[in-house]
C-alpha cells in the first residue's frame, strides 16, 4: 500500500473530525454522559442492543418477544429528548460515513458488480 | 456533510483505482473470469458463502453437510492456483481497505472508547 493512500485516509480522518456532523455527534454524546439518567438509560439500552448483535452475529435465533422488547426501549429512549438527539446525531454521521464508504469500495463495485 | 469531504473521498476512491493491489486484484479477477472451469467454480464458492452468510444473518440453522460442503469448496479452491490467487489478491486488497477504514472511523473510536 502506497504512503500515499495512507495519506490520503489520514486527510479523510481529519475532515471528518471537522465536519458539522462529528461536531454536533461529539456535542450530543457529551450532554448525555454528563447527565446521570440519559446516561443510564442510554447504557441500558446500549446492553440491549449489545445482546441482539451478538446473538445476530453468532447466528442465534432472535425471538420475536426479543424484537419487541428492543423496540419498546427504543422508543422508551426516543421519549428522552437528550438521547433522541444523540440518535439523530448518530443517524446523520452514519449517512456521511456510509456515503463515504459506498464512495471509496467504488473500485471493487466495479470490479465484482456488487458493494465491495 | 461539506463538499469538502466528497472530494476527499473521491481521491481515496482514485488513489485505490491506481493502487498495486488493486491493480493485482483486477488482473487476477479478470485471469479468473477468463477461464471456464476456474470461473464456475469460483462462483461456485462464492454462492456457498453468500448462501452461508444469508443464513448466519437471519438466524437460519447452518447444517453439518453446509458446513461439510462449504470446506470441500474452500479446499478445493485452494487448490486451483488462480483462484489461490485470486484470494490472496482479494485478502491483501481487504487488508488495505480494513487500515483505511480503522483511520477514517477513528474520530468515532475516540468518541465513544472515552466513557462509553
Amino acid at each position: 500500500m502506497s504512503v500515499n493512500l495512507y495519506d490520503l485516509a489520514y486527510t479523510v480522518e481529519n475532515g471528518i473530525r471537522q465536519s458539522a456532523e462529528y461536531a454536533e455527534l461529539k456535542k450530543q454524546y457529551e450532554a448525555v454522559m454528563a447527565d446521570e439518567s440519559a446516561r443510564t438509560m442510554f447504557h441500558n439500552f446500549r446492553d440491549i442492543q449489545l445482546k441482539l448483535q451478538e446473538k445476530q452475529m453468532t447466528g442465534q435465533e432472535i425471538t420475536e418477544e426479543e424484537v419487541q422488547q428492543a423496540q419498546k426501549t427504543v422508543a422508551l429512549v426516543q421519549q428522552h429528548e437528550m438521547i433522541s438527539n444523540l440518535m439523530e446525531a448518530e443517524q446523520r454521521m452514519s449517512v456521511v460515513l456510509g456515503d463515504l464508504n459506498r464512495i471509496i469500495t467504488k473500485p471493487l463495485e466495479d470490479l465484482y458488480g456488487t458493494q465491495g
